[in-house]
């Protein structure tokens, strides 16, 4: 190891290990909502069983950076409808008097903050191990305690200090978190490449030499890469240890991991804190964001939508979708998409970003039609246009098919995107919760328009910054941080 | 037949076949003329045997529209240099005192104007029949006497009026001859295939119900259409019958071919004489051009260039080939081009002509680098435009690969075309003689400012006219003729 990257790697680690006095304080708070949790279960006459999850009880957090997640653990006997309902009951009653929110992955669980650190109370079944070998699980989180467990049995305390590296550098670069917004790597999937490449570095050393495909089955549950590759259909496959039907890796997006493999890449040829801690983005004023618009020559639509009342990974979801939609359909119809983004508060609004060429097209366009072989299609063709409104030009024949110049239905892409989302886009592809959103409260903003919302929102002005720059902050070298 | 095709195909034929009078003429020329050239070659003491081939030859001429093609028959003896010079001179003694011109196809021959009439003085080598039929030509005019002698023993004279209509109708479609300007159908190639459908309707429904190919082998020359095809490799066939390995259809580009397919489908369905004779195309005068090209809402460039010196077919067919490799300059510095033509008066100047969607592209474009699993290139790239005044934002990474937006080299298509083409271009695949030619006078219009050339040249503003309208004549129903 290069003696920088040495010295880079002892100065964060110092950085994201708690002290004695963070862990003492999050071990007395946890013992305490234990506790509670028990109790406020046999006020419910349940017997559950109560434990901590997540990266505090594998000692892979991050100092000032952690969720106490408890599970609160029911009998496989009770039904699935009392198991969410009494679940958010206990847990409502835990975080009595506290702020408070109720959040659903696959079931309901609650999320609160309590004494200044979020707490996440989830509902799990307990599974036994002969079911768990089986796979045969009642909810999506009654993996969870066999995941810890693997954790604690295989990785040596000498490995926790290269996990919470892999996570603050996976942090720092934006690749970090399972969450459909994200699209990232999960805590647990850095736990296991850890242990499987054995160090910080040794991961980014692979990820970066890595080609197309990275395929990990640290149980030997498959013969081979082929019957992985058969099963899983992926380029990135990490087989869970408690679960071989499970891929780990599914929620990374192959951009999230091809930013990892860049990043590590050049981090190891000339490694920088920056990775690490980039820093917060100093967003770019309405005097900024006018001369970078301007310097760039292109038009940027802003497509604003209402609140979708929908939680966070399926608003994510459908917004994604929807972006592509919209995307395939300005393209569709002609318009050169530089890039597209989305942001959202998660709650009153969202936006969707496209960067075109241009927003106005030509009048006119080059209209292909069918080949002269095709003798009923070309007769169609030639009744349709000949004569028409829309014909400017021809038709004429290239090569072996009919040509016409027509006028464009749309050439304005504000025209074409209100006409479309006001009515919801259903038929292109918008997403249902965004469609309904988009049908009561919709804007579209061009270029400097967005002033007026720029101002109401730091966060959006940061993103739309990010956006403008539009280089991953790591390879940033030349702007100022906060 | 229906009533209205009968009387459409009798009055055609009726303006097209020439009477006695006319016919009584042009043989009187032609007697004199064969007369003059027999003693010019005496002079020159050669003894030579003067032929009339030609449409005039077969019978099959339109009226007021013929040539008398004179073949002056040279003994295979007479070596080739002195047959191409002392068959000019002989031809040029003919001419004495009219005016002349010399040609060149595969060797010189001579055009001159006579008594109002079109005359091509050309010199063959005399073949006999036994090294016709091993295709032991010695030049390229030699076949033409073996063509007539076929034409006459093979064409009835009741089908004789049915070339004369086939002829007519592509000339009035735009797809009769075989030079490379036009990239038609020959007069040869007319009456082959009124022998092989036996009729001008026959030939007309033929080529309407056609599918991709078309093999005529009228001697059954080969044994199959595979055989055909191998042989020749083209969708259009016509085996010469009196040469098997030559293609009497290779002359005929694939639109030419489409053309005469849509124009007889249309014709046979809603008959009009227009398609025989469609008039000449009224020019816009300025005040058109401009409206017109308002109308269209795209940009045409003009690139004109001086004369090249060359004969017709060779400057046709780099014309052709320069038109070609421009448009795919255009495309690959992203302009959108509709459409585009080329014009010349063949003579000291030539304009190549581009309709583009805009001739000015947005300032900066969205640049695909490599795939991130490219490690040498990647990082190749990074060091490229990170930090390089061409970088506008990025990059960033889509899917697998890195992206970048990067400022245009050229937004200015005319600019883009200047630097290029005024260097004579032969890097993008401009022709030799028109590379020399721009490099000595080239000019660069960009709409409107074609008026000033417009207004000395009829005979562009009636091909500029028809570009503008961009439909072949025979689609026409409301455009009004002169």
């Amino acid at each position: 190891m290069s003696s920088i990257l040495e010295e880079i790697c002892t100065h964060v680690l110092k950085e994201v290990t708690p002290e004695p006095g963070e862990r003492q304080r999050l071990q007395d708070l946890t013992l305490r909502l234990i506790k509670r949790t028990e109790t406020s279960a046999r006020e419910n006459n349940l017997e559950v069983s109560v434990r901590l999850e997540g990266s505090l009880a594998k000692d892979t957090w991050l100092s000032s950076d952690v969720d106490i997640d408890l599970f609160i653990g029911f009998s496989p006997e009770v039904g699935r409808k009392r198991f969410e309902k009494v679940a958010l009951e206990i847990a409502r009653k835990v975080a009595e008097g506290h702020e408070q929110k109720e959040r659903f992955a696959e079931h309901p669980y609650l999320e609160a903050r309590i004494e200044g650190t979020r707490i996440n109370l989830v509902p799990f079944y307990k599974i036994s191990s002969d079911r768990a070998k089986r796979s045969d699980w009642m909810s999506a989180t009654d993996r969870t305690p066999y995941h810890t467990e693997f954790i604690k049995k295989n990785l040596g305390d000498s490995l926790k200090g290269d996990v919470r590296l892999l996570k603050r550098f996976m942090k720092g670069i934006g690749v970090y978190g399972a969450e459909i917004r994200v699209g990232g790597f999960s805590g647990y999937l850095c736990e296991l490449l850890t242990i499987h490449y054995g160090s910080f570095i040794k991961v980014l050393e692979a990820i970066a030499a890595s080609g197309e495909m990275i395929t990990l089955d640290y149980m030997k549950s498959y013969r081979n890469g082929d019957e992985l590759q058969k099963f899983f259909s992926s380029n990135f496959i990490v087989v869970d240890p408690v679960d071989r039907r499970r891929n780990v890796a599914s929620s990374v997006s192959s951009r999230k991991l091809n930013e990892f493999r860049a990043a590590s890449r050049i981090f190891l040829k000339s490694p920088r804190e920056r990775f690490f801690f980039p820093g917060i983005t100093q967003p770019f004023g309405p005097d900024g964001v006018i001369s970078t618009m301007d310097g760039k020559g292109t038009d940027i639509i802003f497509i604003k939508i209402g609140g979708a009342g929908v939680v966070s990974d399926i608003l994510w979801g459908q917004l994604y979708k929807t972006l592509r939609s919209i995307e395939r359909y300005l393209r569709q119809n002609d318009f050169q998409v530089l890039r597209s983004s989305a942001w959202s508060d998660e709650a009153n609004c969202s936006l969707l970003v496209f960067e075109l060429e241009r927003n106005l097209l030509s009048m006119t366009k080059k209209h292909l039609g069918p080949p002269i072989s095709k003798i009923k299609e070309s007769a169609d063709f030639l009744e349709k246009y000949l004569g028409s409104k829309e014909l400017v030009a021809g038709p004429w024949i290239e090569d072996n098919r009919w040509v016409a110049q027509i006028r464009r239905r749309s050439m304005d892409a504000r025209v074409l995107l209100e006409r479309k989302v006001k009515n919801g886009g259903r038929d292109i592809g918008v997403g249902s919760f965004i469609a309904e959103a988009a049908m009561r409260d919709l804007e579209i903003f061009v270029n400097e328009e967005i002033l007026d919302f720029l101002s109401s929102s730091r966060d959006f002005a940061i993103f739309l910054t990010d956006f403008l720059y539009g280089r991953p902050r790591w390879l940033e070298s030349d702007r100022g941080n906060t």
